[in-house]
């Protein structure tokens, strides 16, 4: 089954709905600024590269039927709409990379029409979209010589298709490790509190046909100490200049035990990604999520009312943890603040 | 509230159905072995020491009615009713150790009538309660010394009041030194996938008005890094003579999280949980559980149908990474080999 995660389709932005999966494969359109702000917030369209894709197709959404020929009226409102999404949500850089590239290609034609500028967003979101389809397929090829025949590899939340346009971070590099006829084992976590690892990966890597056995999060550590993960391969939300990596809540603590158990611990993410504004992880915005999302699964209670909640989206992999990183330009390995200065 | 987790009422066995937990605190009665079974295969009553207090009065349910005069026919049935019991789970050698318990005293009265071994069974379930109670409040009094004012604990699964007779293992310390007017704060890790943690510890600890937070699984490592949490405090199901101990699926993974970040890590467990017959935990039975716990929460699916589950219900954590086990007769400390054959 060809899955689309973004498209831009009918002068709308195409998206499935995530929160469906996996048991209903649903498209629907956006038309709007504010449905697509509450789709990035409720996680209708989530995985970082993805995210880069909706910011993109947003701002030409947001300012596709302006009626303005003046460029600082115009250039107002199209920072108002670029506002707007970049408060949907704080952690994946990826976002915030779509939208400055967005800006930047604007600046560059501020002397031009405003139609014309309007078409030049257009063509700029549709770069972005095509370049994640590429940058997907260069990380797999790099990722791949790092997986061997027979490799039992962990992974947590989704990095696959449905984080991104096409083929996936972590899951790309796996997709084409088996399509050079490799045998791979994929341990799928979870991924509580919304199970994008249950509900997206398992699912995700059953259409592809790829051996996977879904794992409570608590698990993990079991796994290891038994010898049946060989390596843990995970996607990013934003990587500091350090190498400090942001990712779903839970990578920190396959990071440690990956670490503990001797086992390579590798990151998958795209140049867009990486913020080199930050020095280290410890200025990662960090999103706070609705204490419901822990005391409630698919709306059903599965706690004491008004109990305290600690409900953050990502946590922070410090690069010591990280055997390398794996981008569409190459392998990044440490030392990462050198390393990753040489590469992006 | 008064929580009675179980006790003997009626001629039967009275527990709280903790699947109804915490929306319901609903008690109902026992009356045969087949529904004893299918409340321990079920976790209606769980917990290690629980389940030593629920087969002994188990075995007092099952041979209350037999009318037999012959010794051999009478230890038959015996036979038969404690291996079934026996059948029901195979991890927590509370339960296992309470049988033995009956055995060895109806074996000590063998010459004795039918109607007076009887006596002594019934004697003897309850003597194991009421050891079971007074061995809580002793680990409470010998842990709560561990304890520091403003400590921050975090826990796994339910060692508390409902997985005991009363007061409880890990969250009987907690009790104990928040009634020597210690201020704690707890975290209670959900505890995946039947999430004892979430309906169970936070419910017991919300309603002992102790300052609880929930986490899933996942953020244990991130609440590490972040210094919020000072100790970790467990209970066990089975702890071999070398010290390697059982416990709910997860304690292994928050064991080597206290380890990579340098804070203690404490079993809390009566006497009847050690197995001195097993030299280490590799030899330690581990129950697999259905998928279905995996893929379903109440009932709800969350992952593709027909995916394969990975579902140990318990893991082994290595001696090495546990700082001491607090028993009611004092704090065992390394090296566990020598010193819990002293005090056991």
């Amino acid at each position: 089954m060809k899955i689309r995660t973004i498209e831009w389709k009918n002068n709308k932005i195409k998206i499935i709905d995530q929160r469906k999966l996996p048991d209903n494969l649903q498209y629907f359109y956006i038309q709007d600024l504010k449905s697509l702000s509450q789709a990035i917030k409720t996680l209708q369209i989530r995985g970082a590269p993805a995210l880069g894709a909706a910011a993109a197709l947003g701002v030409y959404l947001g300012i596709k039927n302006l009626r303005l020929n003046n460029f600082s009226k115009f250039k107002k409102q199209l920072d108002n709409v670029i506002n707007y999404i970049a408060s949907s949500r704080p952690t994946a850089r990826n976002l915030f990379w779509a939208l400055e590239r967005i800006k930047a290609v604007v600046l560059k034609n501020k002397h031009k029409s405003i139609s014309y500028i309007k078409r030049i967003i257009f063509q700029e979101a549709k770069n972005i979209i095509e370049e994640d389809r590429l940058a997907c397929r260069n990380m797999a090829r790099f990722g791949a010589k790092l997986i061997k025949n027979n490799d039992r590899i962990l992974t947590v939340c989704n990095a696959g298709k449905l984080a991104t346009i096409d083929y996936g971070t972590a899951l790309g590099v796996i997709y084409k490790a088996k399509e050079q006829g490799k045998r791979i084992k994929v341990y799928a976590s979870e991924t509580r509190p919304l199970l994008q690892g249950a509900r997206l990966t398992a699912w995700e890597l059953k259409e592809k046909r790829i051996d996977v056995t879904l794992i409570c999060d608590n698990m993990a550590a079991d796994l290891m100490r038994k010898k049946i993960v060989d390596k843990v391969l995970v996607g990013a939300d934003r990587i500091a200049a350090n190498g400090d990596t942001a990712n779903k809540i839970g990578t920190y603590n396959l990071a440690c035990l990956a670490k503990f158990h001797k086992i390579p611990f590798y990151i998958a993410a795209p140049i867009s990604t990486f913020d080199l504004t930050l020095n280290s992880g410890k200025s990662i915005p960090i999103e706070q999520r609705d204490s419901r999302e822990v005391t409630h699964i698919q709306d059903r209670g599965i706690a004491p009312s008004k109990v305290k909640v600690y409900n953050p989206a990502f946590d922070v992999t410090p690069a010591r943890l990280i055997r390398a990183i794996i981008t569409e330009r190459g392998i990044i390995r440490p030392p990462f603040k050198k390393n990753i200065q040489a590469s992006i």
